[in-house]
């Protein structure tokens, strides 16, 4: 059986993820799809509108045969880090190729880009190096540094997040000298920082996110922009747990936790960087939402998305020498669910796998796991206080979601 | 001038209260009344039904002449450090006389009962050892072991929670050398822990709060219990503030605060006891409301109490450490309101106030005081989003209260 793998968020399954899967399977000419797919908080810093969960589910009855978690010492974190874990895991499942979605959509691009990276490097980090001293944040830098290389214009364009995504996939896989073979399909219509719908069938998840939390009016306004599946799960996972997830919900507590720690406390964050702490602190104190202290401690030099990351790592507390001991590949596959086709594909290759399958949690202990564990604790502060432990019990409890 | 000093915590101001402050004024024959009152958060380990500054609005409108704010230090402590800080300020302000209630009623006896205790030290200190040894909690251990001395019935009963606080203010002031001459009147009718009312405009604090937060009917219910002024400032409050403060509110806070934190962590807190951690860690995880947590972890050996002052330093943070550099008397007197006859006392004992007058936060630093700020900075939690920050300006920018 020929997998091709996914590294993907779903938050929510749209109509874009269903053309990438499907053109991916095709291009791939694979038999199963696996997809490694991020856990409670994403890539961006932010919790999921819905739980990993309820997002496989979604992955599952849209084409999807098996779903991973990416751990949480990989899924919050810069583009290297999430794409290093992600392709480790592929690779530990005997997945034959990676198929991403890029604004280049064309492989080549990828391999020429990184090669004349490789060739260019002294160059390349010295203006990094010079763009950070303006000021500007790391990937500002990159994208400015990489336009001042001889030309530029005829690679990839890094001003681009999933040609970006992309490129650390591609980094990855040859720095684990991994046998996964890179491919990539072009991304339709709808650009990932898109706020607004501009297509009929395809919009970014962020514009559908915005268009259900915009008012209850929203809900139907998805309603061409998703499959059908996903609405039912949203719908069904509202009705449980009378919430959608966003950072609001967890202003309160991430409010808490600045108010009452020490600096010192603080620095120990993992990405806290000297002197951030205290303007967190007395951001904390004049802000009455999320979006007011996000807009206080926002400055050129950090990303909102780096800003994010950490304020989530400060309610996971997850410090710096929590995060040290994380290697560059991830030391588990845990298992959200799978399809029958799935769950063949993984009893053949049972005996080939080369990191440990995690069905169950009580089967397993180490400290990235409990990173995960603590994510899901975190996660569930955003619902009404009578449902938070009954999501708890979920994490430990729920087998592998099976869906025939 | 002569000052009749009481130690209080007025949550809220009631008709005891009242008739307390009357027969102290006229058994010291005093001139005007000086209160040290708790903060935000009580000796019971409870945060106060609405914050300190409301709770000085109606101690003024209701005969007392000055305020100070017992810091937080000595606030949320067992009945020795309370009284050591309270009496540490009384005579800091040159009071004349502490005046307290009692079961008992008899100062007489207090000294006896002291006499009794000091020639009895090593036998009492044994029984003590030896009923901690069964298993049950300090203060039982201590009424307990009392009561098989000789004589006991012939002195103070030291089961009665009032007692228990005079006797520890009477034995600060023989520690201190304290000039504070303490008298003491008998309680009327109420008992400290009574639930329900029990008389016909006496009744005990906690069987007011119960009926304020029973429904909303239970606010006309109090009407004969309190003066008018504590209904009218109850309301304004509520008003404005849209709650009244109780554990509940901050229970969401705690649990947050048990889920993310390590074992490590929590074992720094003060008053937290080897193994105690684990059992309010695995509380947490299960437990739904506040009132479920605090029965799955009470024991024989810790009393509600002692537990509730432990979940407070929780919520503050206050950890072993900080605590530890806590002399046994205070070291500021932090002015929360004045009457016209209290502002001309202050003025003309200013020169001899052996400790620094407080009036506003930002002219004074300090570890204690910084406990107060973080304390009011955590109160502010049990209000909704919008209002938070308004109770920490106030923090720093209220004026004493100041009534004519």
């Amino acid at each position: 059986m020929r997998a091709v793998g996914l590294i993907v968020e779903y938050n929510p399954f749209h109509n874009g993820h269903a053309y990438h899967l499907q053109a991916s399977k095709e291009a791939a000419e694979a038999d199963i799809v696996i997809a490694v797919m991020s856990g409670n908080f994403l890539q961006r810093g932010e919790p999921a509108l819905v739980s990993k969960w309820q997002r496989t589910k979604m992955a599952l009855l849209n084409g999807v045969d098996i779903v991973f978690e990416l751990p949480y010492c990989f899924a919050t974190q810069k583009a290297e880090t999430f794409a290093n874990g992600a392709v480790s895991m592929l690779d530990a499942v005997g997945t034959h190729c990676l198929c991403f979605g890029s604004e280049s959509g064309d492989i080549s691009d990828f391999f020429r880009t990184i090669d004349h990276l490789e060739a260019k490097q002294h160059l390349f980090n010295e203006n990094i190096k010079q763009f950070l001293s303006t000021g500007v944040s790391y990937p500002k830098a990159l994208s400015l540094a990489f336009g001042q290389l001889p030309d530029s214009d005829k690679y990839l364009d890094l001003a681009k997040p999933n040609n970006i995504l992309g490129l650390e996939y591609i980094k990855a896989i040859k720095q684990q000298k991994s046998n996964v073979i890179p491919m990539t399909i072009p991304r339709k219509n709808a650009n990932y920082h898109d706020q607004d719908f501009t297509s009929a069938t395809i919009a970014s998840a962020t514009s559908i996110r915005k268009a259900i939390f915009a008012d209850s009016d929203g809900k139907s306004a998805i309603d061409q922009y998703v499959p059908k599946a996903t609405k039912q799960l949203l719908n069904e996972y509202l009705q449980f747990y009378q919430v959608f997830h966003q950072w609001e919900n967890y202003w309160s507590y991430l409010q808490f936790r600045l108010i009452h720690s020490s600096p010192e406390e603080l620095r120990n964050i993992y990405e806290m960087e000297e002197g951030l702490e205290n303007r967190l602190l007395s951001a904390a104190r004049e802000a009455d939402t999320y979006l007011e202290f996000m807009q206080k401690i926002k400055t050129k030099r950090y990303t909102w998305t780096r800003l994010q990351r950490l304020c989530v790592h400060i309610l996971t507390n997850s410090k710096k020498e929590d995060m040290a001991m994380i290697s560059e590949k991830a030391s588990y596959l845990r298992l959200l669910g799978m399809t029958t086709k799935g769950k063949e594909y993984l009893n053949k290759n049972k005996a080939h796998l080369s990191l440990p399958l995690i069905s169950k949690l009580s089967s397993f202990k180490g400290k990235e796991i409990n990173l995960d564990i603590k994510a899901a604790r975190v996660f569930s502060l955003g619902l009404p206080n009578h449902l938070k432990n009954k999501m708890i019990h979920q994490e430990y409890q729920q087998p592998p979601i099976y869906i025939k």
